[in-house]
């Protein structure tokens, strides 16, 4: 497939994710163009030669006329904002997003018309720094890139996104929106909680203990380094999910407090944590092959192969 | 100082603390030798070219000839039984250790008579791994190694002591045990029982969440692949104090659990976190200078140096 088969790629916010996005696919022959909020972001951007502008209607227009592929990559609470311009202004683009979390952008995209040619999208890629000067080409090289099959999603805004997924350097992991959610509260925004209350644990403990902290103090708290205001868009749009699983780690903590307690031992945790982090060090993944986006029953197929460890690697 | 008179080094236990340390104190010059349990243990360090031996009463008594500085290297559950043999064979020796709880091993010193030549000592380095195959000379370098400055304690072992964890490559953060066993409660411990926490509720997603997890689980859960066995041995003796910051973190989680369920909000979690978190990123050091062991109230002053961030960076 040559490069103009592509099609073009507007990133909707240039932040960490879009604007590392927007070098990657720049680096892998897309033409790219994008939007950013604050003026500071565009021209940083700008400086470093892409085609970032702060004019919204002028870029949703452009994509109109090329048939770009839209990104949206805007922290939640600006979500509902941008899909309303797009309907407005490019309501014929194949579009997909970027968020921490699936069900809301999805109920938010229905609520605007924008289903049709919607496909899901999160790269589970990140660093605890924020804004242009973050970006990365090289971000999305070996990440897991979750796109969604949820019921109704067409083949064609289907496969676009999932071949710039993979064009960054990604694999695709084929994901329903509500699981995804599901699945993020446990390995996502659960581990942001739980660095936040350790980072605040150390510091109570005041110059000694933070003096004394090493690998185990830094390497748990690294997320808790992220901008409050980007913890809170990226966890809080999770809540019911994130708080279920929440329930679960607390119930687990009392169970070893109360070991402690009594016996002096943390008891299985030990076991069930050893066993849990195993587990993920000894994941192993298989290659999708065979579905044709559109054939069959491809959503369905690429959905289970998704939960069972699939991942795909070429179209 | 001339290297005979750093005098020689004798570390019993050769894992990886022990045996990292082994490598180290040789690579800095010492006359190091050592003892293991494990035969197999005892193979690998002689295969490499060090002097360990699977006979402790002989390597005990080896050390009392040559005044050796003697290291228990062995997890607390072992340290009991050291000890008296330490007492039988070799109580004019020079004594401290690398165990990760300070109180209770203080607590079996005195139990052994052995208190008046012991000092303390805890060198915060560690990695996942454990074991001969996984040690290392340079462990040390850079870390910040806790030296006991508990009442009683004499300055000629002190001073050797301090002597062989900066000839390793750390700086000396002096230390009471008690007030080491809360930081480390705060900044080792519970980041050992969050790691295992957020372990478990991973791996209970499933292959879609394991396979979905990035940067933030990887390095919220790296502590959790270490052994068993190791994470009993390291946070089990500290019980009380773990129990006490355990108690804390899980008010925190509820906090920001009753936050998530009436409001979709996480609270001043994110905040504090975020504080906590930029407060060990931007703890400074000074450097303690120009108190001698020995003389005037040298213990006093290193303990209150060490609680405001002091470090002895040389002798």
């Amino acid at each position: 497939m040559s490069i103009d088969e592509r099609g073009a790629v507007c990133v909707l916010g240039a932040g960490l994710i879009g604007g590392s996005l927007l070098r990657a696919a720049v680096a892998a022959g897309y033409r790219a163009f994008g939007y950013n909020r604050s003026e500071s972001g565009v021209s940083a951007a700008c400086q470093d030669g892409f085609d970032v502008s702060g004019d919204l209607s002028s870029v949703l227009v452009r994509a109109a006329e090329v048939d770009a592929l839209l990104v949206v990559a805007v922290p939640m609470p600006a979500v509902e904002s941008l899909l309303a311009d797009i309907a407005a202004l490019a309501p014929g683009c194949p579009l997909t997003d970027v968020v921490s979390v699936k069900g809301p952008v999805l109920d938010a995209v229905r609520k605007h018309g924008l289903e049709a040619l919607y496909v899901g999208g999160h790269p589970m890629a990140g660093t605890a720094e924020s804004g242009w000067s973050a970006t990365d080409s090289e971000l999305f090289q070996g990440a897991v890139w979750a796109v969604g099959v949820d019921e109704g999603t067409r083949a064609q805004p289907w496969s676009r996104v999932a071949r710039l997924a993979l064009d960054c350097g990604s694999v695709v992991v084929p994901v329903l929106a509500e699981e995804h959610d599901h699945a993020v509260a446990r390995i996502s925004h659960l581990p942001h909680v739980l660095a936040e209350a350790l980072a605040q644990a150390g510091a109570a403990g005041g110059k000694l203990a933070l003096g004394l902290a090493a690998g185990s103090f830094r390497d748990g708290t690294r997320v808790a380094g992220t901008a409050p205001d980007l913890v809170r868009a990226i966890c809080e749009p999770n809540a019911a999910a994130l708080e279920r699983v929440l329930d679960e780690a607390i119930e687990t903590l009392v169970t070893a407090r109360e070991s402690l307690r009594a016996q002096g031992r943390l008891g299985e945790l030990v076991e069930t944590g050893f066993r849990g982090r195993t587990a993920y060090d000894d994941r192993t993944t298989w290659d999708i092959t065979g579905i044709v986006p559109g054939t069959g029953d491809w959503l369905g197929e690429l959905y289970r192969a998704g939960r069972e460890g699939g991942v795909l690697r070429a179209l």
